[in-house]
Formats: C-alpha cells, structure tokens, sequence
C-alpha cells in the first residue's frame, strides 16, 4: 500500500494541528484502556501527551513516552511531525481530572463520568455550543484543521455513542487483544439506560453515554469554516456520526492502516455506513528497524494524539514518505 | 485631538485582539478597586466581561454590563469593536478565582496574592515560560496582536511593580477619585517586603508584588514574532517595564486620551522613560449624547479590556472614527 491511500485535493495556506483532550472514568476501569502505566495513570496520560507533543519531552513526570509494553506512543509520533513540519500544536482541554502541564484551549468542562451509572456528559448541549465558538475562532487564523484527541477509555465511549445512533459499531483498541468482552459487558449496561433515557437527538446519547471530546469535537466542526479533517480511529467516527445525526455535513477521517486493519473492530464498513470519506496511512513501521514500532502491524497502540492525521498533514505539506518515516525512527530511538 | 494621536505605520494581513484575564486579591479589598458591584464580585468581572464580549451579552448572571455608577464598561466598548471588525477575540486565563463561562486559553495559573502579605506570583517565571509558548502559537496564527488586559485591582500591583523596577509610578484608577492614600499604604507594606527579598530580576519583582497578567504577557511578548502592541493603562506600562527589564525590545502601547489625562498618574511620563511608543485613542465621549459615555471625560473608568487597544484596531483597519463612535453609542445604548 501507498503511504497514503488517497492523495486529497486540498490546497492550504494556513493548517493547524490540534488534539482535543478529555477523560471518562471508564478509564479507571481495568482492563478497558491500555493507554497508561496503570487504570489509575490512564488520567494522566492526554497532560503527559500534550506535554510531549509541545515541548518535545516530559519533565513534569519521570516517565519516558513509552507504553506499559515499551512501544513508542502515538504521541510520539504526533511530535515528530510537528519538528518536521514546524507546525505548533493547539490543545484543547475538554474535560480533564489533572490539569495540563502546557497551556491550552479550554472549555471549563468536567471529565466524563462512566456511563454505566450516571449521564456521562451531562453538559453535552453546552459543550457543543463551546466547541461552536471555537470553530469560528479556529477559522479565523486557519484554513486546514487536523483535529486529533486523547480520550484513554475512549473508544469504549465511542462505541456506546455509535450503538446508541444506531450504528453496528465495533471499535478499536490500543491493546493488540481488544478487551471485546469487557466492552460488550459496559454497552449491556449503557443500553439498558439508553433504552430508559427520554433522549430526543445525537447530543442526547452523547450525554448519556459519551465524553467530552465527542460534544465539543462535534461542535467545533459545525461552524469551522475551512477544510476540517477529523484524526482518530473508531473514536473519530462517533463524533462524525453525531454531525451527520445532526443534520450537518459528514467530515473527512484519516487514520492508520493499522486501525483500518484491526479484524475486532469494523472502522472502514462504519466510516461508509456514516458517509465519511476515509484516508489511511501507512508509515511502514514493520521495516524500520524498530521493535517497538513493528508492534503497531501486530496491532498494538495503532492510533492516538491524532499520529495518523499529524503524518498525513505532514505529506499534505510535501514531506516524502521517507522523510517522515525517517524522523519518527530518529525521535523514538532516542527513548530506547 | 484627532481621533489617533498618530498613524502607526502598520500593515495586517491577519490581525488578532487578545485579552489576558487574571484575579489579584487585592481586589476583594474595599476601596482599592471600582471594577465590580462589591469587592468580592470584582473577581468575577473578568468572567463576566469576557463573556459580554465573546457572546455580545451577558447571560450566566441577572447583570447589566454597567459599572455600579451607571457607566458602559470598557468590555462594552471592545465589543462594539469586535462587532464592527468582525475580529473574533482570544482570551487568555493567566489565573482567576471563578471558572470562565466561554473557552479561554489557559495556562493553569493561580489568582495573585495579596503582595502586602505573601509572595503574589510564586509560578511568575513558569507563567512567563508559557506565555512564551503562546506567544509562539499566536505567532503562527497572526501578524498584528493588540494584547489587552482585564485584572480588578491590578493597577496597584503594576504600581508595586513599576515602582519595584525603579520607576517613580503613580499609576492610574476605574475611580474618578483615584484612592491614592490606599494603594500607597499597599506599597508602604510592599516595599518593606521588596527590600527584604534577595530578589534578582524583573519577573521576582512581579513574584513579590505583581500579578498572573503581567507575567504571562511578557511571556507572549518575549516570543510572539510579529507586531504586538499593548493595550491598557498604567497596567501594560509594567508589562512593558518588565521586558525592558529582562533586556528585549520594548513593546508599544495603546490606550485611550483619559488614562493620559489622569493627573493623578503620569502614564505619559513613565511611557517615555520606559522607552515605550504610545498611541492614544480620543473617541470624543464628551459629545455623543450619552450621559455613561460622558463620564469617561471627568475621569471614570477611562480604559479597561483593552478598549482603547481595540479602537484602535478597528481605525488601523479602516473603520472611521464616525463609524466607530456610532457603533459603540448604539451598543451602550441597549443597556441604559
């Protein structure tokens, strides 16, 4: 395969990279999210990745930006490309439990809490209008918007988002064996109080069994008036499902093959299901020469931190697959 | 006087109005501050007026965008401008007692301290380091950045600093009657507390004695690349002391004829010693029908969020002075 499935016709002046970040205390669940040192460090992990991403290392942490299994993280990645492409990223702080070691946008929102018991994201609506807000301001000082997240537990809020719009949705994960069970034993309990909820539209599964990042993210792109291409796996997908639930346009996706590839989830059947034109990137990690790399093409991490949608806007602004291939190994080696 | 006491020699092609909200509890000090119904709710007016500005009216509380003596507040002002221009303004939380009500950039700062009794910026040169990350992302986003300011009780802290810098500052007040024996029986305490401190540069002044807003200002002044001006009262000269003091360029700055006519400070005076080109704004509020408006010339409020900084703007970017005097007229006029 290409280093990118579909060169897009999209002509830019001003890009912008940015992440939203947010938790859900599904997190907290073990065994639901690999994306931390343990269920607890899972909150941690968006402050400690936007902390990589802008200053090009964690000092707030002694921690190196490796997961639990010793892979680079996606956010790791993310950061190659923002020292290749000299872009500065822009955070947005969704809904955090610590707060961000970097400054970032924020929307003074509340972590999710876990939809199994109570309204995930009660200030839903609110949310929605925030990230409006930000739309229009993101669109004065841009034309392109890659919008990634870092959600850890996400993609189980994702799934319950997608289910609850109607979709047939199985999601991704960032282990390489998908706790399917578990998320199966989380959307049994979510659809009992979805099926109890008076909801009336998307926001309302969003609050009943979604996170911050799917309310805002949806918002942002109802009023950004450029180019906005949504970064992110199965978790991207809920927030396209929820624009087209709400009667606006569906917007572009990009991630890796490596979600594209993962036989547990379903992301290139949703993503037409949706309407939502889908571009994927293949870095090639099986021969670079990185062991912890390599584990992406067995199905580890995959995707996060926006990494697919940060190399594919690197190759949008004319950097040779090589080129990027080349200054992802560069960076990871260094936490070897 | 003209409308502009000069043209700047300016071109934009991307310009940008910032507002850098901070909280100093000096505020919560009867007296010292006119920037709210009573010295508590001077903490909230930054939240209420970046809100006002942001939205174009204030809905989180039953309040009128009017000072307790019945004027327009300056936030009033600056959005009449924002709607003229149509710029979409950007606000920065360097550190506030109550969360805002519309997205901010945050640096996850703390409100100031009372400097007669504590240091009042223990994190100055951590916030100093962030604004100069936003400075570099503001810098990626626009090349004109009138940077205002909005902190109750902050000329008092600029007082301190200014005076902690060597400068002989009587700085100016919301009050017509500037409560000159109060802020100098602050910087009796202050200045004890100065002489006690083995302090070693500009941004420990600001530790002993300032507040969140001039620290994080002359962050972003340090690195943002293109032309910032500053844009508030006797509050921006200490921004602009600082950066002198840290050895950079420094910056200009803007704000309305009656700062400049406060005889109780010596803003023009202290902008030449700093070495700091200053504009002034003449909106000619003596003669616009409007009694609130009329009461700027005879020395209330004078100048606040930046909205000398803003008219400015709005001039540089072509607008009469007509036009901008009708537009804040029938702005004001809905909230008699």
């Amino acid at each position: 395969m290409p280093f990118l499935s579909e060169i897009p016709c999209m002509v830019t002046k001003s890009p912008l990279f940015s992440a939203v970040l947010a938790n859900t205390m599904l997190s907290t669940v073990p065994g639901i999210s690999g994306a931390g040192q343990s269920p607890e460090k899972t909150l941690l992990t968006p402050v400690l990745d936007a902390e990589l991403i802008s200053r090009g290392s964690i000092s707030s942490m002694p921690v190196k930006p490796n997961t639990p299994t010793g892979c680079p993280t996606p956010a790791s990645i993310t950061r190659s490309m923002m020292e290749l492409t000299g872009l500065h990223p822009l955070f947005i702080n969704a809904g955090l439990v610590h707060p961000p070691t970097v400054p970032c946008m924020d929307v003074y929102g509340e972590p999710g809490g876990d939809p199994r018991f109570t309204d995930a994201v009660p200030g839903a609506e609110e949310l929605f209008r925030r990230g409006s807000a930000i739309g229009i301001f993101l669109g004065r000082v841009s034309d392109l918007l890659v919008l990634g997240e870092c959600v850890p537990g996400g993609t189980t809020t994702a799934m319950c988002v997608l289910r609850g719009l109607g979709y047939r949705a199985r999601v991704s994960s960032s282990y390489a064996d998908n706790p399917v069970r578990m998320k199966e034993e989380v959307w049994e309990m979510v659809s009992r109080r979805l099926d109890a909820d008076p909801k009336t539209g998307p926001l309302d599964v969003v609050r009943v069994c979604g996170d911050p990042m799917i309310a805002l993210s949806a918002g942002i792109f109802s009023t950004y008036p450029g180019a906005l291409i949504l970064a992110g796996g199965t978790q991207m997908l809920a927030v396209a499902a929820v624009a087209k639930g709400l009667g606006l346009p569906v917007p572009g996706i990009v991630t890796t093959c490596y979600v594209r590839d993962d036989a547990s989830a379903n992301f290139a059947g949703l993503a037409g299901e949706i309407g939502a034109e889908a571009y994927y990137v293949d870095p090639g990690f099986g021969d670079l020469g990185h062991s912890g790399l390599a584990r992406y093409c067995i199905g580890e991490v995959k995707e996060g931190m926006g990494a697919g949608g940060a190399m594919f806007l690197a190759a949008l602004l004319g950097h040779s697959p090589e080129a990027i291939r080349q200054k992802i190994f560069e960076f990871v080696r260094f936490y070897d």
